[in-house]
């Protein structure tokens, strides 16, 4: 019996646009207009569905990973754009505690706020603040299943130290949910059984 | 800008396990003793922590993914056994969703309840079925953070048609754990803020 390797790897399109680029996004709106853009091109290049993500070094603002949503494109569910950042940002530290002693705090920021999954995996990431665009119901609305989520999750986040912010850029998030609910996108993982 | 591949390979160890191996695991308790025996070979060669998880076909017993731990040496939070399990799968059936039409039924099983993050990952996995053996109670009774779950999390798998069989050779599955602890054995993962 033989078993496959993983292999998650950005787009070329996306390295392609961090090339040369050495943007310091500072404020949060900033980061977020970031991710947003990132989702929009996702779709665009039909590389997966509508969610961007990234992680920055808290204080500086200096961009640690990018992520898309490459569920489809990459034959794997798991592959959601939170997960993708915190990913290659672990592999950017070469830990598996992006807040380990010694390394600057980091932000994830997300288009959307996290499914179940993704939730999930924020305590053990390391991250120390989340910010999130549109929120849960948004991406409900347009058909995304989120997952059974525990109801006070942010009280949850907060009480490991990881500081929430919501509504960063809300509707021009949730703009880019309709824009692809609209142009017919595939609403994927939505299996109820 | 330059970001790393994110790369994520079994054991060398893990892939001999099953060289020239056709079992075909029938029963529950077979592919339950299975994966607690690849939960202990994890931590014996020091590859991971003690847990163990693999893929099934749910109705022939043919195994489709092992999956170990490797999140401290994968430098990767989200490698838990349940992911690295799903992921391979995935790969394997060159498919995001494992219950796709024309697909057999496939079940995971895992050493120990998933955590929160492992739970939310299964709806957008497509198995059908998920057995248990360690409680999550058990995990966290030596130290391991299981993370903030929905308190109806069967219940919540049971409403998308995942079927959850608990406590298969739980006393089994427990003395992994408790064989960790006592060996001194890291509990990486479980900042509390």
């Amino acid at each position: 019996m033989e078993f496959p390797l993983v292999q998650l790897e950005l787009p070329s399109w996306l390295s392609l646009r961090f090339e040369d680029d050495s943007t310091v996004w500072t404020t949060r709106e900033e980061r977020m207009h970031l991710v947003i853009e990132l989702a929009r091109a996702n779709v665009k290049k039909r590389t997966g569905g509508p969610f961007g993500a990234a992680i920055f070094e808290r204080d500086t603002g200096k961009l640690i990973a990018p992520g898309v949503n490459l569920v489809t494109s990459s034959h794997c569910s798991v592959a959601h754009a939170e997960i993708i950042a915190i990913m290659i940002a672990q592999q950017h530290r070469k830990h598996f505690d992006l807040g380990a002693p010694g390394l600057p705090p980091c932000e994830l920021v997300t288009s959307c706020e996290p499914c179940a999954m993704c939730l999930g995996a924020i305590p053990w990431s390391g991250i120390r603040s989340l910010v999130c665009g549109a929120r849960d119901e948004d991406a409900r609305q347009i058909g995304f299943d989120e997952g059974a989520k525990p109801v006070e999750w942010i009280a949850e986040l907060q009480r490991r130290d990881i500081c929430v912010y919501r509504d960063i850029l809300r509707n021009e998030a949730v703009k880019e949910l309709i824009d692809y609910r609209d142009q017919g996108g595939l609403i994927y993982n939505s299996r109820e059984g």
